[in-house]
């Protein structure tokens, strides 16, 4: 939801990725073909790149397909803060920019993580009863995907960010991913209550007084990660940031390790043949980039950062999953949501005294 | 080393294991056979049931292999304080006093971690200089391995803990595992130091006073852990555990997921049988147990978890990365390591005011 009004547009920022404005105007296509798009596009970038892919794409045409001019570009390897400051007319901070005005109601970057996350922090003001907002991340799990916050916008949380996080990612679940009734597990370093630590314990406490309304599961340990135990996993930053980059670790070597094996004899490699379907298969559901990216939770406006390497499926799905979000009404079932919980809490605490 | 006299005597918990006492004879018997035992074995259990495993193993015989009765058992499912206060006639108890006792000079099994953690911490005392026992893991990643440390004994460490940690992971490294140059690193959420927490940025300061001990190569971020970064993780025992049992829980899903794909055409069935080999080696190359377990570390002996599903070999790993530990003198050379970063960092300290 933009300041001023309800809106379903998406603004995205077609020059921040690796692959460059072609992928993701192709991916602008995909999304059209596969009836994913609902309302306006508004593209941000170079006018003249831009206008020569809608051509090329054969997008030129379409009412709902806007472009916004854009001259320049934060690059990777930028630091946030500086790069927001030095680059006023990035296609990144005009992407925020479209949802602050209130002209889209969701914003969608696969640009450098760090800008995106302090251009939209310090352009969009926080939900009412949010305090920082946390960056999410959706993981492939055995039979379901689960999201995981906060992976890196708040490594110091503190019990209130914690059960904030479990009201955001609640709800990220249940209208961007469609899962009707999360499972909402705190991260610790045992099931039982007494053995996290101090945070752990006292977050325990509030979720369970808001139990009823987020599906609290109680506290869960990594074993619960990957087996479909739950549907959102609450951390801290810190914690849930070692943890999505250990975890990308693992899968690159484990990736590269079977490579190895498979290829080492010619009986391997004509045996890894027959296999291809079955290893791209397996390739494929791991793949996070199907599931919309990393949305950053508890802002005013939807905004979603898609890997640097995104390619075109990827660009089509993080704009499905933008409008799968809108379309539910993400953005004030988040605000009631944030407002129910702390009314809770409050009861909850008045009738203790 | 015991309390005692140096001593490269092992202590084997022979009931503690899920596959039971046949298992860690086995293990035993595997371990002599491959010359990995140079000074005496003595293995703690029902009494009766070790001597019938000895003569089926055919190792009654030997006079280096010694029994000593224990007559109860500690389960997986106990609670580690309470089950080793109401069973001191227990096998792991019993192990561990073998070590205080001064007769052995390392204590292995393959029982409950907590149980095993909890005895050794109260029976044994801390190393000098050292305020909280470690438990470390060793990982496999491409092309080296690496010990993570803390991942479960201390979820709340505070800066002197963590350096604690970075001397004894180094030593470990260097001695058990023989790394000549052990790398050490800081797992924190960015390779840039201001990024981490202020526990981060106040343990890279006291490991810089040091870099020339042990080693150090700065804040790793997860993306280092199983690229050959590093040989050494320093991290709290909040974040090793939960890193620990998630990185499990996603390679387990990782394989269920494998063979479900390789298995659904008879095509990728025939594919798969070509690839036999390449998958057990990569599970080969992967499996913790052939690295000795999990070692505690900082306390007067050589503590070893072995995993509870320990088979053979697994035991006769463990047993030679226990005695290949004290033939190098993990234990005199961890109490110097621990003397010599306290002097550095006095004298830097003292350098500074």
């Amino acid at each position: 939801m933009g300041n001023s009004r309800e809106n379903k547009a998406i603004a995205i920022d077609a020059m921040g990725g690796d692959k460059g404005p072609n992928e993701v105007v192709a991916g602008v296509a995909m999304a059209l073909k596969n009836g994913w798009i609902q309302d306006e596009i508004h593209l941000v970038g170079r006018e003249e790149t831009l206008a020569d892919l809608l051509r090329e794409h054969e997008l030129q045409t379409l009412p709902g397909i806007l472009l916004h001019p854009a001259s320049e570009v934060i690059e990777m390897s930028e630091k946030p803060v500086q790069s927001i400051r030095s680059k006023p007319d990035a296609s990144l901070v005009r992407t925020i920019g479209l949802v602050k005005d209130g002209r889209c109601g969701a914003a969608l970057s696969c640009g450098n993580t760090g800008s995106l996350m302090a251009c939209a922090t310090i352009k969009l003001r926080p939900v009412e009863g949010v305090s920082k907002p946390a960056l999410a991340s959706v993981w492939p799990g055995a039979g379901n995907h689960f999201v995981v916050l906060d992976v890196g916008a708040n490594p110091l949380c503190k019990k209130e960010n914690l059960l904030q996080y479990a009201v955001l990612g609640y709800q990220y679940a249940k209208d961007a991913l469609g899962i009707a009734h999360p499972r909402v597990g705190l991260l610790s370093n045992g099931t039982e209550v007494t053995k996290g630590t101090g945070l752990i314990v006292e977050t325990h406490d509030l979720l369970q007084a808001i139990q009823g309304q987020i599906h609290y599961v109680g506290p869960i340990e990594g074993f619960d990660l990957f087996n479909n135990t739950v549907d959102v996993v609450v951390t801290d930053g810190f914690t849930g940031n070692v943890l999505l980059k250990s975890c990308e670790s693992l899968w690159k070597m484990l990736k590269g390790l079977l490579k190895e094996e498979l290829t080492k004899t010619p009986l391997r490699m004509a045996g890894a043949l027959l296999l291809k379907g079955g290893l791209e298969e397996t390739k494929r559901r791991l793949d996070p980039n199907n599931h919309g990216g990393a949305p950053l939770l508890g802002l005013r406006g939807t905004v979603l950062k898609a890997h640097g390497s995104s390619d075109r499926v990827a660009i089509a799905n993080a704009i499905r999953v933008a409008a799968t979000a809108m379309e539910h009404n993400l953005a004030s079932h988040t605000v009631t949501a944030i407002a129910t919980a702390n009314e809770t809490l409050g009861q909850s605490l008045a009738g203790e005294s």
